[in-house]
């Protein structure tokens, strides 16, 4: 006699129908070695922003979505230009305890740093600024400083992230103020420029860049990135001696241009107007091939689709995938996204972002805004079971920038979580590219999102 | 007015102090760098195998522990010799619809492969072998085939782990006893040697060593492994044409000799008799640095030691740590260690081993033999809770090769299981060095068995 099957042995059987056919037959890690290695680099604005909107497009097209289309949004254009020049001077210090005479012709070292400008930030040109350099923990000691101190100085923020922290997203969370705002707070009290040393735990020459934000109030002052271990040269410089930075840098900012979400769906049977968003972002730094950050979460996203349509599986909901443009330097694109979706009165029930990496899952936080979502997450729960065999979480945290603003909708807003200890070795840097990415971790991140999005299609949040 | 602090309050606060020692100032990632590239690859009866013994020993000595000491066992010594040779040969096939006449001079095509003798394995010398490859899917097809179609034969097994497996140790324990039996098994058919595919996922050109083992009834004939992206090539060319292939090979096995594994342990001060083991296998195969497999349970091991001491902690019971030697090919130190504890009269309230890389933690498998022990697993379950910050799952399942000898002493044996996706893209490879291994990842895998340690020692197991 056969055992009744229910639906939960349903469920968990889908479930490993989607990692199997995931682990054998996912095009996530092709797609992103196109993504990566074929297209590069795609800074919203940029050549390389537009081939992958129309990549993904086309792809879309291919996979026979019910509708693929464009949505326009408006994205800031900043261009890195040549190639930084940072060279710090110093002179070798007096020998300890030594009777030589002090000499004021002491050799002069130099050496060449490991740099990039920071998003947004302006550039020096061929002339240059130059300064002896002053080493800062944390914005609030500029207060302490003040113009004293700092007027004419290239401002050193140098506080690690804490390798305390177990998810190295906190640790970035508590270091990152230096990057984002360290202009403006130094340039308030009369600095000339600002290094920061970059947003990672592990010690390397890897320069990391990333968005800075101007406050108008104060002149705009150039801010690069310097690798850890040049950070950590020079702090130890420090210790010692002055040290003297020429910098070079060419970045500029151009007028804004308009760019595009690229957004797919399967339409609903059941329930049409409760769609389920899954999404990453399309654009990246410049700098490498933006594999981890954020081509995972595009090819995460396409995947979700891709294996749905191998099952032959029929959405009792709208699923729609949306690569989001613009999220590193203006969230231009998950905007645009969520002002239209408002204005036609649309309802996500659901929205997941991969963002974080296409290293192996761990899990997923959701944001509930009010009671009626806090139940609904109490309901989600109950999915642990059916996640047991594959190890994931499902608990609130954040969700993701690109769909952040989707909240006035009150769905539920997901953050897919695969494990962060790596993340920060690349992010926003020149070796985040496809030898970054482990083939079979990027596919057990799509296998999971996918997982995931059935469930909720399947059961709805209540 | 102060909360109360709970047990699990303590208990919570000083897992936390574990985590942050460990990932300042754990020291597992510069001696793993000294084992995988200053020592390499450390097969049982090496002078690398010495020269680790003798660095751990007296690593454990410099920390001051209690006691240290060495534990003679046998070992046996197999030799890889010089560089294999492994040429295969075909003729291009009749063009297809062609009118060319069918000429018996179609230009004879060549390619050496990626391959490793497998342990164990006698090897041919510089006569070699050579024969026509006959590819098989597993074992049992053999007995199909039979003599008839076997006889003078080599034979190639290529039956690929299973991708569709979420641990990677299931699909390696699905497809390994082709490596582990082949010989024998294609030898009682009159086979004059075997190649075996990889034992990994990954689809490149290293190949994988690892343990054969002969069963003495039949003729002993050389067995290699061939790189993943070789054995598809072959396999391909075989659907073809036949493919010749000349091997030659140079491993020998010598007398067994004496090693040692290396033990060191702070005794406890209120139940010194219960002892909690920690340990990992110190050897490896010969080829690579042996990082992951296994040098990374052994730093793992040391790191207990050294963090607990750093924290200044008094533990109650005695903790041992064990460098195992010989897992690789024979387990002499895990046997020798259990029979000489038995004879002592010595009990294990618990063995903890790191067999399954340095990567990031995933959570412990334990291993309760009946119906007391379960009772013990179900009050460890309530440690979850102190787990939850650091995703870390406690369930019932296998331990370690060398620990699992001490079952007679019905204690809980427990296996440390970090994620396994990127395990078999380097077990047993010349690529197992310490760039494959990430410091966090480590680090993290050194604090985690820390905690348990910390919480079976505080709290026994009931």
């Amino acid at each position: 006699m056969a055992l009744p099957i229910t639906a939960q042995d349903e469920d968990a059987f889908f479930i490993k129908k989607i990692y199997n056919a995931t682990l054998q037959n996912g095009k996530c890690y092709e797609r992103l070695t196109h993504l990566s290695e074929e297209i590069g680099g795609r800074l919203a604005g940029s050549v390389e922003a537009q081939t992958a909107v129309e990549y993904t497009h086309d792809l879309m097209v291919d996979m026979e979505m019910d509708s693929v289309w464009y949505q326009a949004c408006e994205v800031p254009v900043w261009k890195r230009g040549k190639e930084e020049e940072v060279i710090i001077h110093w002179r070798k210090p007096k020998p300890n305890k030594s009777k030589i005479l002090n000499t004021p012709n002491r050799k002069e070292q130099h050496k060449t740093l490991n740099a990039l400008s920071l998003g947004n930030t302006i550039g020096t040109g061929p002339s240059g600024v130059e300064g002896d350099i002053i080493e800062v923990y944390d914005l609030d000691t500029l207060d302490k400083m003040g113009a004293a101190l700092l007027k004419d100085k290239i401002v050193f923020f140098n506080r690690p992230m804490d390798p305390s922290q177990i998810s190295t997203f906190s640790a970035y969370g508590g270091a990152v103020d230096q990057r984002v705002y360290g202009a403006s707070r130094a340039a308030k009290y009369g600095a000339k420029a600002v290094l920061v040393r970059s947003m990672t735990l592990a010690q390397d020459d890897n320069p990391h860049t990333g968005v800075s934000v101007y406050d108008e109030a104060y002149p705009k002052i150039p801010a690069l990135a310097i690798s850890t271990n040049d950070a950590n040269q020079l702090s130890n410089l420090l210790k010692d001696q002055p040290v003297n930075v020429s910098i070079k840098n060419y970045s500029k900012n151009l007028p804004p241009a308009t760019s595009y979400n690229v957004i797919g769906e399967i339409k609903g049977e059941e329930f049409p107007n409760e769609i389920i968003l899954v999404g990453g972002h399309l654009d990246s730094w410049d700098v490498g091939g933006g594999a981890h950050d954020d081509g995972a979460g595009c090819v995460h996203s396409l995947d979700v689709i891709e294996i749905l349509q191998l099952l032959d599986y029929k959405p009792k909901r709208t699923i729609r995938c949306v690569m989001f443009m613009n999220e590193e330097n203006g969230l231009g694109g998950g905007k645009a996204y969520a002002n239209e979706s408002n204005a036609k009165g649309e309802y996500h029930l659901a929205a997941i972002e991969s963002d974080s990496g296409g290293f192996t899952p761990r899990g997923f936080t959701c944001t509930a805004e009010d009671e009626v979502f806090k139940d609904f997450f109490i309901n989600f729960t109950s999915f642990g079971d059916l996640f047991s065999p594959y190890s994931l979480y499902l608990k609130q945290g954040g969700s993701g920038a690109d769909i952040n603003p989707l909240k006035s909708q009150k769905g539920l807003l997901i953050g897919f979580k695969p494990d962060s200890q790596r993340y920060f070795d690349y992010h926003h840097t020149a070796v985040d590219r496809i030898d970054a990415v482990n083939e079979r971790e990027l596919k057990m991140g799509a296998a999971a999102i996918t997982s995931l999005v059935y469930l909720i299609d399947q059961h709805g949040l209540r």
